[in-house]
Order: structure tokens, then sequence, then C-alpha cells
């Protein structure tokens, strides 16, 4: 039983994962900068998942005690945070969901940054981190709809081949999804631009989108 | 009837569009710096398919007689050759196929430059050419293999709504495949580094993949 922590785990993303991780029975913990903000997304979570087993705290009382940390916040947070709360991430598993988009005239982008994607500017900043980019392309609406199954293929990428195995093992366990292994950090940029494109997909064709690779059995 | 000439239609994925193309009876005419090249490069697409109505001559030769031009060579003759013929595409549909791509330690990326992808960098130096970017997650092998059917998604992007929906007529007449518009040129940077991250997936997995988009009917 793994204890997760989902830090940012009251933004849209972070509390539709919090839930398909809490339907699974594992103990989710919501963190946040402010102790009644990650209160409030627990009680939200608690009240889709009647089963559910989450409490909420500060980023700084709930990261010790996780096995797994969720990186759910927006992508302006991420360096701050690393900046000040890096070394308690060594040794943790730590799962980058995080998504840097930046909008203009109604199309959505990647920022162009010298580490090339949030998943390896994670793992510079967190060296002693066991990174793994995973659960991007997930839109939070669909994680949020708990009575569809989820679709479409988790892509992880990471340095940290046994990490990578074990939030693999996660991601099997949430009904219908598969994750797949990119390989190296470096294709976290792919999959962060992949965001991008479905949310422009999305707005086009009014839809909401995932993605599914083919060829793999 | 569309006039296509393919550029670089020598190397494998340029020669396996000219196949399918010329499989829909399209007349397809092979680019090449040298005539020789080409002409060989048709000969083999008339071997592969026996119904094709397909020649070959320098880039000089083919780009003012085509309608669609395709550019098929490696991204690093790109700039030189929009440098040199830019305005010979002015007012054409320009099918932009190129995937910029770096290989260190084994693992597939996409380079960072400024334009920020083959298909901004071609639109910006070709600004009379109706710059569309497909058909660049699809594998060489795959489109080589005339027995089986294509899979996949052809992602389209670029700023002309009329050429892209020109090319999107074209990518529906090739059994299997669906063209989805994802929007502006920028996108092209999301789908050059999905092929990146498809190159990675199909040396872990040894496959060979492409993606589809789901929830879009």
């Amino acid at each position: 039983m793994a204890r997760i922590a989902i830090l940012g785990g009251t933004g849209p993303e972070g509390v539709g994962l919090a839930m398909r991780l809490a339907q699974l029975g594992e103990p989710v913990v919501i963190g946040s900068r402010q102790a009644s903000r990650a209160a409030e997304a627990a009680a939200k979570i608690a009240a889709a998942v009647p089963s559910a087993r989450v409490s909420g705290g500060t980023n700084e009382v709930v990261v010790p005690d996780a096995d797994y940390v969720v990186l759910g916040f927006p992508f302006a947070g991420l360096a701050p945070f690393l900046a000040e709360h890096a070394a308690a991430l060594a040794g943790k598993i730590v799962i980058d969901i995080i998504n840097p988009l930046v909008m203009r005239r109604g199309v959505f982008s990647v920022p162009q940054f010298p580490e090339g994607s949030a998943g390896e500017l994670a793992q510079q900043m967190a060296p002693q981190a066991r990174v793994v980019s995973a659960f991007k392309t997930l839109s939070a609406e669909h994680l949020q709809e708990l009575h569809e199954p989820l679709t479409g293929d988790v892509i992880l990428c990471g340095e940290d081949e046994t990490a990578k195995q074990e939030v693999a093992q996660l991601v099997r366990r949430i009904p219908n999804l598969r994750p797949l292994d990119a390989g190296a950090m470096i294709n976290s940029r792919a999959i962060e631009a992949i965001t991008a494109m479905l949310l422009n997909l999305n707005r086009r064709y009014k839809a909401v989108t995932s993605i599914q690779i083919l060829g793999i059995d």
C-alpha cells in the first residue's frame, strides 16, 4: 500500500487523478501551500469517492510521509517549489504530471526554455528524486468523470527504470489505461507538446481527446 | 487530377509516400538535386506500383509544373532548399513531411531552433507558399509495405485553411487514414516531437508504431 501525496491536488488535473487513485483504495493525501485549500480538495474527493481514504495538509507536512509524490501544480510553481523542497524528495518516486502551456490567440503551445520540459526541469532540480513523467496527456475532465472509464495510453518517461516500472504498475491498476515507457526523460518534451496539440484538437472539434499508440500489443 | 512533386523522393519516407499516392492514380514526379537519383527512385516506385504514373527530374524541373509540392528531404536540406527555391513555391500547396531529429546515446529527440519546427521554418522562408505539415508521424516502413493498410491518424497543421482542406481530401483517399486538423502551424512542434517519441517507443518495444487520437468521431 503506497502513500501517495498529490501536491497541487487542488487543481482539476490533480483532483481528477486523486479521485482515480482513491478509487483503487490507495491512501491519498492532498498537498497545498494552504492547509485549508488542501482540506477542501480532500473533502471534494471524499464526496466523489465514498470509499476514499483521503486527507489534506500543507506540502511541508505531506511530503515526508509519502512514498509517491505527485507534482500536480501549475508549471509556474515548479521551479519555486523545487528550490525549496528538493531535499525532501530525495529517494522518493516523484510523478510529474505538469504541462507547461502557453496560449496565444486561441492556440495552445509549449513554451521554450533551457531545460526543455517540466520533466527535465524537475529531475535536474531534484537530482536525488526518482522522477517519472506520467498522466500528462489525460484530460482533467475525463479524470473527474468517474462513471466513465478513461481512454488512451499513459506514456511514461524518466531516467530511473525501477521507478518507471512501479509507476507503470500503478497505471495498470486504473481500469482501461495502458502504460508505455518511451524511455529517457527527454521524451517529456514530446509528451507535453502532445497535450498542447490535444487541447487544440479539443477546441477545433469540440471534443475531449486522448492519444493511443498503435503497433504495440 | 493533381500533379504531385515529391522532393527528396529518394529517401525512405518520400519513396513510401510516393508509392501510396501513385496507388491512388495520381501522377507523381520525384524531384532530387540529381536527375539520375530521381530517375532511380521513379523506377523503384514503378516497380512497386505497376499502375503508377511516375517520372523523375531535378527539383528545378519538377517544381514549376506541380500543383502540390511535397518537401521530403532531410531537415538539414530544408533551409538551403528554401533559400534557393522559395519563389518557385509561391501559390502552391506545399506539404511538409520533414521531421527534424537528433539522436544522442540511442535516444531520439527534436532539436531546439528559433523557428521551433520544420513546418514553421518552411512557412517563414516561403511566405507565399501554402504550407501544410502532414504525414510526419507515419513510419517510412509502413508506407512502403503496400500490401498492408496504413494505421493511425494524419495530423495536419498550417495557416491556410483551404490548403489544409485539400490535403485532408488527399489523405482521406488513402485507405484507412484519417486526417485531423490541429490548427495553426505551431502544432508542427508537437507533431515532430511525436515522431521522435514514436521512434523511441519503436526501439524499446521492437515495434513500428503510429498514433491515433481518441475522442473524435
